[in-house]
Protein backbone atom coordinates (compact mmCIF):
# COMPACT_ATOMS: atom_id res chain seq x y z
CA UNK A 1 0.00 0.00 0.00
CA UNK A 2 2.21 2.76 -1.48
CA UNK A 3 2.24 5.80 0.96
CA UNK A 4 0.83 4.57 3.95
CA UNK A 5 1.82 5.44 6.67
CA UNK A 6 1.14 3.31 10.32
CA UNK A 7 0.98 5.42 13.58
CA UNK A 8 1.53 2.89 16.35
CA UNK A 9 0.60 3.84 19.91
CA UNK A 10 2.67 1.22 22.06
CA UNK A 11 0.90 -0.55 24.83
CA UNK A 12 0.73 -4.13 26.33
CA UNK A 13 -3.09 -3.82 27.42
CA UNK A 14 -4.22 -1.63 24.29
CA UNK A 15 -1.99 -1.03 21.44
CA UNK A 16 -3.22 0.93 19.13
CA UNK A 17 -3.07 1.26 15.48
CA UNK A 18 -3.72 3.72 12.70
CA UNK A 19 -3.16 3.24 9.26
CA UNK A 20 -3.38 7.20 7.21
CA UNK A 21 -2.51 7.38 3.52
CA UNK A 22 -2.65 10.60 0.91
CA UNK A 23 -5.09 10.66 -1.73
CA UNK A 24 -4.17 13.71 -3.24
CA UNK A 25 -4.12 16.47 -0.98
CA UNK A 26 -6.35 14.75 1.47
CA UNK A 27 -5.60 12.43 4.43
CA UNK A 28 -7.75 8.98 4.07
CA UNK A 29 -7.91 6.25 7.22
CA UNK A 30 -7.69 3.05 5.72
CA UNK A 31 -7.95 1.37 9.09
CA UNK A 32 -7.66 1.78 12.95
CA UNK A 33 -8.18 -0.47 15.81
CA UNK A 34 -6.57 -1.60 18.86
CA UNK A 35 -4.40 -4.63 19.65
CA UNK A 36 -5.24 -6.13 22.80
CA UNK A 37 -3.35 -8.84 25.29
CA UNK A 38 -5.63 -10.07 27.84
CA UNK A 39 -4.37 -9.27 31.85
CA UNK A 40 -4.31 -12.43 32.77
CA UNK A 41 -1.65 -14.04 30.67
CA UNK A 42 1.86 -13.96 32.00
CA UNK A 43 3.84 -11.01 30.87
CA UNK A 44 6.08 -13.22 27.99
CA UNK A 45 2.58 -14.84 26.38
CA UNK A 46 1.16 -11.09 26.76
CA UNK A 47 4.66 -10.11 24.76
CA UNK A 48 4.25 -13.09 22.07
CA UNK A 49 0.68 -12.19 21.69
CA UNK A 50 1.54 -8.79 20.68
CA UNK A 51 4.86 -9.44 18.27
CA UNK A 52 2.48 -12.00 16.72
CA UNK A 53 -0.24 -9.34 16.14
CA UNK A 54 2.10 -6.66 14.87
CA UNK A 55 3.78 -8.88 12.33
CA UNK A 56 0.35 -9.64 11.11
CA UNK A 57 -0.50 -5.89 10.69
CA UNK A 58 2.47 -5.21 9.03
CA UNK A 59 2.45 -7.73 6.45
CA UNK A 60 -0.86 -6.92 6.02
CA UNK A 61 -1.14 -3.07 5.95
CA UNK A 62 2.74 -3.36 4.18
CA UNK A 63 3.61 0.63 5.43
CA UNK A 64 5.87 2.37 3.74
CA UNK A 65 6.72 3.92 6.81
CA UNK A 66 5.86 3.72 10.28
CA UNK A 67 5.50 6.00 13.19
CA UNK A 68 5.82 4.77 16.86
CA UNK A 69 5.23 7.05 20.16
CA UNK A 70 7.95 7.54 22.27
CA UNK A 71 7.73 6.59 26.12
CA UNK A 72 7.50 9.21 28.36
CA UNK A 73 10.34 8.99 31.09
CA UNK A 74 8.16 10.79 33.92
CA UNK A 75 5.84 8.06 33.95
CA UNK A 76 5.30 5.03 36.67
CA UNK A 77 8.56 3.24 36.18
CA UNK A 78 6.47 -0.02 35.68
CA UNK A 79 4.20 1.34 33.34
CA UNK A 80 7.17 2.66 31.30
CA UNK A 81 8.70 -0.29 31.37
CA UNK A 82 5.61 -2.05 29.62
CA UNK A 83 5.05 0.41 27.33
CA UNK A 84 8.66 0.19 26.91
CA UNK A 85 8.58 -3.68 25.82
CA UNK A 86 5.60 -2.90 23.44
CA UNK A 87 7.02 0.02 21.59
CA UNK A 88 10.34 -1.85 21.46
CA UNK A 89 8.96 -5.16 19.39
CA UNK A 90 7.42 -2.64 17.47
CA UNK A 91 10.23 -1.03 16.76
CA UNK A 92 11.98 -4.48 16.24
CA UNK A 93 8.76 -5.75 13.81
CA UNK A 94 9.04 -2.66 11.41
CA UNK A 95 13.17 -2.48 10.99
CA UNK A 96 13.13 -6.20 10.84
CA UNK A 97 10.94 -5.43 7.22
CA UNK A 98 13.32 -2.90 6.58
CA UNK A 99 10.37 -0.93 6.93
CA UNK A 100 11.46 3.49 8.07
CA UNK A 101 10.39 3.71 11.69
CA UNK A 102 10.29 7.21 13.14
CA UNK A 103 9.76 7.51 17.20
CA UNK A 104 7.36 10.82 17.70
CA UNK A 105 7.34 12.99 21.29
CA UNK A 106 3.78 13.21 22.41
CA UNK A 107 4.22 16.85 22.18
CA UNK A 108 5.30 16.20 18.40
CA UNK A 109 2.53 14.92 17.42
CA UNK A 110 -0.03 17.77 19.34
CA UNK A 111 2.11 20.72 17.30
CA UNK A 112 1.83 18.77 14.21
CA UNK A 113 -1.72 17.82 14.38
CA UNK A 114 -3.08 21.21 16.44
CA UNK A 115 -0.49 23.51 15.80
CA UNK A 116 0.54 23.62 19.50
CA UNK A 117 2.59 21.57 21.45
CA UNK A 118 0.50 22.08 24.64
CA UNK A 119 -3.08 20.75 23.08
CA UNK A 120 -5.38 19.03 25.12
CA UNK A 121 -5.88 14.97 24.25
CA UNK A 122 -9.62 16.11 23.07
CA UNK A 123 -8.49 18.89 20.79
CA UNK A 124 -5.82 16.77 19.36
CA UNK A 125 -8.53 13.72 18.51
CA UNK A 126 -11.25 16.31 16.95
CA UNK A 127 -8.22 17.51 14.78
CA UNK A 128 -7.49 14.17 13.78
CA UNK A 129 -11.27 13.12 13.21
CA UNK A 130 -11.17 16.48 10.82
CA UNK A 131 -7.95 16.32 9.14
CA UNK A 132 -9.24 12.26 7.87
CA UNK A 133 -12.67 13.34 6.83
CA UNK A 134 -14.40 11.39 9.97
CA UNK A 135 -17.40 12.28 11.47
CA UNK A 136 -16.20 11.75 15.12
CA UNK A 137 -12.92 11.37 16.48
CA UNK A 138 -12.33 7.60 16.34
CA UNK A 139 -12.93 5.51 19.66
CA UNK A 140 -11.23 3.78 21.66
CA UNK A 141 -8.74 6.67 21.93
CA UNK A 142 -5.72 4.58 21.64
CA UNK A 143 -6.74 4.09 18.01
CA UNK A 144 -7.32 7.75 17.36
CA UNK A 145 -4.11 8.64 19.17
CA UNK A 146 -2.23 6.09 16.48
CA UNK A 147 -4.07 7.99 14.05
CA UNK A 148 -2.39 11.03 15.15
CA UNK A 149 0.77 9.35 14.74
CA UNK A 150 0.36 8.59 11.42
CA UNK A 151 -0.72 12.03 10.50
CA UNK A 152 2.50 13.83 12.52
CA UNK A 153 4.44 11.63 10.33
CA UNK A 154 2.55 12.54 7.20
CA UNK A 155 3.21 16.30 7.74
CA UNK A 156 6.50 16.04 9.03
CA UNK A 157 7.21 15.12 5.29
CA UNK A 158 5.52 17.65 4.34
CA UNK A 159 6.59 20.45 6.93
CA UNK A 160 10.11 19.55 6.12
CA UNK A 161 9.99 20.72 2.74
CA UNK A 162 7.82 23.74 4.00
CA UNK A 163 10.25 24.61 6.56
CA UNK A 164 13.21 24.25 4.21
CA UNK A 165 11.20 26.79 1.54
CA UNK A 166 10.93 29.36 4.29
CA UNK A 167 14.08 29.16 5.25
CA UNK A 168 15.28 29.75 1.80
CA UNK A 169 12.92 32.61 1.78
CA UNK A 170 14.07 34.00 5.07
CA UNK A 171 11.12 33.55 6.54
CA UNK A 172 12.45 30.39 8.71
CA UNK A 173 14.57 31.09 11.70
CA UNK A 174 14.31 29.12 15.38
CA UNK A 175 10.39 28.78 14.72
CA UNK A 176 10.28 27.94 11.42
CA UNK A 177 9.14 24.78 11.98
CA UNK A 178 6.35 26.13 14.33
CA UNK A 179 5.40 28.56 11.90
CA UNK A 180 5.19 26.51 8.70
CA UNK A 181 2.80 23.88 10.84
CA UNK A 182 -0.10 26.33 11.63
CA UNK A 183 0.17 27.68 8.23
CA UNK A 184 0.29 24.49 6.66
CA UNK A 185 -2.29 23.86 8.99
CA UNK A 186 -4.32 26.99 8.03
CA UNK A 187 -4.51 26.16 4.43
CA UNK A 188 -5.35 22.66 5.31
CA UNK A 189 -8.44 24.07 7.26
CA UNK A 190 -9.63 26.75 4.76
CA UNK A 191 -9.29 24.02 1.63
CA UNK B 1 19.34 -29.61 24.30
CA UNK B 2 17.15 -31.65 26.82
CA UNK B 3 17.17 -30.08 29.97
CA UNK B 4 19.66 -26.53 29.15
CA UNK B 5 18.86 -23.42 30.54
CA UNK B 6 19.24 -20.12 28.64
CA UNK B 7 20.01 -17.56 31.01
CA UNK B 8 19.57 -13.92 29.47
CA UNK B 9 20.91 -10.83 30.93
CA UNK B 10 19.35 -8.26 28.94
CA UNK B 11 20.67 -5.07 27.58
CA UNK B 12 20.84 -3.09 24.08
CA UNK B 13 24.24 -2.73 23.82
CA UNK B 14 25.51 -5.67 25.57
CA UNK B 15 22.76 -8.66 26.21
CA UNK B 16 24.42 -11.22 28.41
CA UNK B 17 23.43 -15.09 27.51
CA UNK B 18 24.71 -18.35 29.41
CA UNK B 19 23.56 -22.11 28.71
CA UNK B 20 23.79 -24.46 31.30
CA UNK B 21 22.61 -28.14 31.74
CA UNK B 22 23.42 -30.61 34.38
CA UNK B 23 24.76 -33.70 33.75
CA UNK B 24 24.48 -35.90 37.19
CA UNK B 25 25.12 -33.95 39.72
CA UNK B 26 27.33 -31.43 38.04
CA UNK B 27 26.37 -28.45 36.04
CA UNK B 28 27.97 -27.77 32.71
CA UNK B 29 28.46 -24.56 31.38
CA UNK B 30 27.36 -25.60 27.44
CA UNK B 31 27.78 -21.75 26.16
CA UNK B 32 28.19 -18.33 26.65
CA UNK B 33 28.67 -14.75 25.52
CA UNK B 34 27.56 -11.49 24.67
CA UNK B 35 25.53 -10.22 21.73
CA UNK B 36 26.11 -6.83 20.54
CA UNK B 37 24.46 -4.27 18.96
CA UNK B 38 26.69 -0.79 17.26
CA UNK B 39 25.45 1.83 19.34
CA UNK B 40 25.67 4.21 16.33
CA UNK B 41 22.80 2.28 14.29
CA UNK B 42 19.13 3.80 15.09
CA UNK B 43 17.26 2.16 18.07
CA UNK B 44 15.06 0.15 15.39
CA UNK B 45 18.08 -1.08 13.96
CA UNK B 46 19.40 -2.36 17.26
CA UNK B 47 16.13 -3.58 18.14
CA UNK B 48 15.83 -5.91 15.04
CA UNK B 49 19.38 -7.45 14.81
CA UNK B 50 18.83 -8.30 19.03
CA UNK B 51 15.96 -9.55 17.49
CA UNK B 52 17.27 -11.60 15.03
CA UNK B 53 20.37 -12.80 17.33
CA UNK B 54 17.99 -13.71 20.27
CA UNK B 55 16.45 -15.93 17.23
CA UNK B 56 19.16 -17.37 16.30
CA UNK B 57 20.13 -18.60 19.23
CA UNK B 58 16.92 -20.15 20.71
CA UNK B 59 17.12 -22.02 17.70
CA UNK B 60 20.38 -23.33 18.09
CA UNK B 61 20.27 -23.98 21.35
CA UNK B 62 17.06 -25.03 21.62
CA UNK B 63 16.58 -24.84 25.56
CA UNK B 64 14.27 -26.43 27.93
CA UNK B 65 14.06 -23.21 29.90
CA UNK B 66 14.84 -19.46 29.48
CA UNK B 67 15.48 -17.56 32.35
CA UNK B 68 16.00 -13.89 32.44
CA UNK B 69 17.19 -11.17 34.67
CA UNK B 70 13.93 -8.66 35.80
CA UNK B 71 14.39 -5.19 34.78
CA UNK B 72 15.05 -2.92 37.99
CA UNK B 73 12.60 0.35 38.40
CA UNK B 74 14.79 2.28 40.35
CA UNK B 75 17.69 2.89 37.82
CA UNK B 76 17.72 5.52 35.16
CA UNK B 77 14.49 5.51 33.57
CA UNK B 78 16.41 5.93 29.91
CA UNK B 79 19.08 3.01 30.27
CA UNK B 80 15.36 0.99 32.13
CA UNK B 81 13.94 1.79 29.14
CA UNK B 82 16.39 0.29 26.44
CA UNK B 83 16.98 -2.86 28.98
CA UNK B 84 13.47 -3.30 29.31
CA UNK B 85 12.78 -3.29 25.40
CA UNK B 86 15.66 -6.12 25.49
CA UNK B 87 14.12 -7.90 28.05
CA UNK B 88 10.92 -7.33 26.32
CA UNK B 89 12.36 -9.09 23.18
CA UNK B 90 13.78 -12.06 25.04
CA UNK B 91 10.26 -12.79 26.65
CA UNK B 92 8.83 -12.87 23.19
CA UNK B 93 11.39 -14.33 21.81
CA UNK B 94 11.03 -17.62 23.92
CA UNK B 95 7.31 -17.34 24.29
CA UNK B 96 6.56 -17.34 20.69
CA UNK B 97 8.37 -20.78 20.59
CA UNK B 98 6.44 -22.26 23.80
CA UNK B 99 9.36 -22.31 26.12
CA UNK B 100 9.03 -21.36 29.31
CA UNK B 101 10.69 -18.16 30.44
CA UNK B 102 10.99 -17.09 34.39
CA UNK B 103 11.73 -13.89 35.32
CA UNK B 104 14.42 -13.71 37.98
CA UNK B 105 15.79 -10.36 39.83
CA UNK B 106 19.23 -9.33 40.76
CA UNK B 107 18.37 -10.40 44.44
CA UNK B 108 16.80 -13.95 43.84
CA UNK B 109 20.18 -15.19 41.51
CA UNK B 110 22.56 -13.72 44.49
CA UNK B 111 20.48 -16.07 46.77
CA UNK B 112 20.30 -19.12 44.62
CA UNK B 113 23.84 -19.00 43.74
CA UNK B 114 26.06 -17.70 46.89
CA UNK B 115 23.26 -18.63 49.35
CA UNK B 116 22.50 -14.49 50.36
CA UNK B 117 20.93 -12.10 48.55
CA UNK B 118 23.24 -9.31 49.26
CA UNK B 119 26.09 -10.81 47.73
CA UNK B 120 29.04 -8.78 45.72
CA UNK B 121 29.16 -9.14 42.03
CA UNK B 122 32.17 -10.88 42.44
CA UNK B 123 31.40 -13.29 44.68
CA UNK B 124 28.23 -14.08 42.26
CA UNK B 125 30.61 -14.70 39.52
CA UNK B 126 33.64 -16.49 41.56
CA UNK B 127 30.56 -19.02 42.90
CA UNK B 128 29.41 -19.57 39.35
CA UNK B 129 32.65 -20.30 37.81
CA UNK B 130 33.11 -22.73 40.42
CA UNK B 131 29.63 -24.47 40.04
CA UNK B 132 30.26 -24.88 36.46
CA UNK B 133 33.55 -26.20 36.54
CA UNK B 134 34.86 -23.20 35.24
CA UNK B 135 38.84 -21.96 36.43
CA UNK B 136 38.01 -18.23 36.75
CA UNK B 137 34.79 -16.39 36.11
CA UNK B 138 33.47 -16.37 32.56
CA UNK B 139 34.19 -13.00 30.84
CA UNK B 140 32.74 -10.30 29.98
CA UNK B 141 30.45 -9.72 33.12
CA UNK B 142 27.36 -9.90 31.14
CA UNK B 143 27.71 -13.40 30.23
CA UNK B 144 28.87 -14.60 33.46
CA UNK B 145 25.56 -12.95 34.66
CA UNK B 146 23.57 -15.13 32.11
CA UNK B 147 25.44 -18.31 33.86
CA UNK B 148 24.37 -17.45 37.34
CA UNK B 149 20.68 -16.83 35.51
CA UNK B 150 20.51 -20.18 34.27
CA UNK B 151 22.38 -21.24 37.31
CA UNK B 152 19.55 -19.77 39.73
CA UNK B 153 17.50 -21.48 37.55
CA UNK B 154 18.65 -24.96 37.66
CA UNK B 155 18.60 -24.63 41.01
CA UNK B 156 15.34 -23.41 41.46
CA UNK B 157 13.98 -26.53 40.32
CA UNK B 158 16.08 -28.60 42.94
CA UNK B 159 15.29 -25.90 45.30
CA UNK B 160 11.38 -26.24 45.28
CA UNK B 161 11.82 -29.60 45.54
CA UNK B 162 14.05 -29.51 48.50
CA UNK B 163 11.80 -26.63 50.22
CA UNK B 164 8.65 -28.88 49.76
CA UNK B 165 9.80 -31.76 51.44
CA UNK B 166 11.23 -29.64 54.09
CA UNK B 167 8.22 -28.13 55.09
CA UNK B 168 6.13 -31.63 54.95
CA UNK B 169 8.63 -33.02 57.55
CA UNK B 170 7.77 -29.88 59.81
CA UNK B 171 11.54 -28.33 59.13
CA UNK B 172 10.07 -25.39 56.08
CA UNK B 173 8.36 -22.27 57.86
CA UNK B 174 8.92 -18.94 56.17
CA UNK B 175 12.85 -19.09 55.56
CA UNK B 176 12.46 -23.05 54.08
CA UNK B 177 13.76 -21.20 50.60
CA UNK B 178 15.87 -19.71 52.06
CA UNK B 179 17.75 -22.77 54.09
CA UNK B 180 16.81 -25.06 51.23
CA UNK B 181 19.00 -23.39 49.27
CA UNK B 182 21.90 -22.60 51.61
CA UNK B 183 21.64 -26.42 52.57
CA UNK B 184 21.64 -27.76 48.90
CA UNK B 185 24.63 -25.20 48.45
CA UNK B 186 26.39 -26.67 51.33
CA UNK B 187 26.28 -29.82 50.03
CA UNK B 188 27.49 -29.00 46.45
CA UNK B 189 30.44 -26.86 48.11
CA UNK B 190 31.34 -30.69 49.71
CA UNK B 191 30.97 -32.53 46.58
Amino acid sequence: MFDAVLGIDPGLSRCGYGVVRRAGSSLVPVAFGVLRTPPELDLPERLALLADDLDDLLDEVRPAAVAVERVLFQVNARTAIAVGMASGLALAAAARRSIPVTHYSPNEVKLAVTGHGGAEKGQVQSMVARLCGLDAPPKPPDAADALALAVCHLWAARITTAAGAADAAGVGGPDGLGRAVAAALAREANR
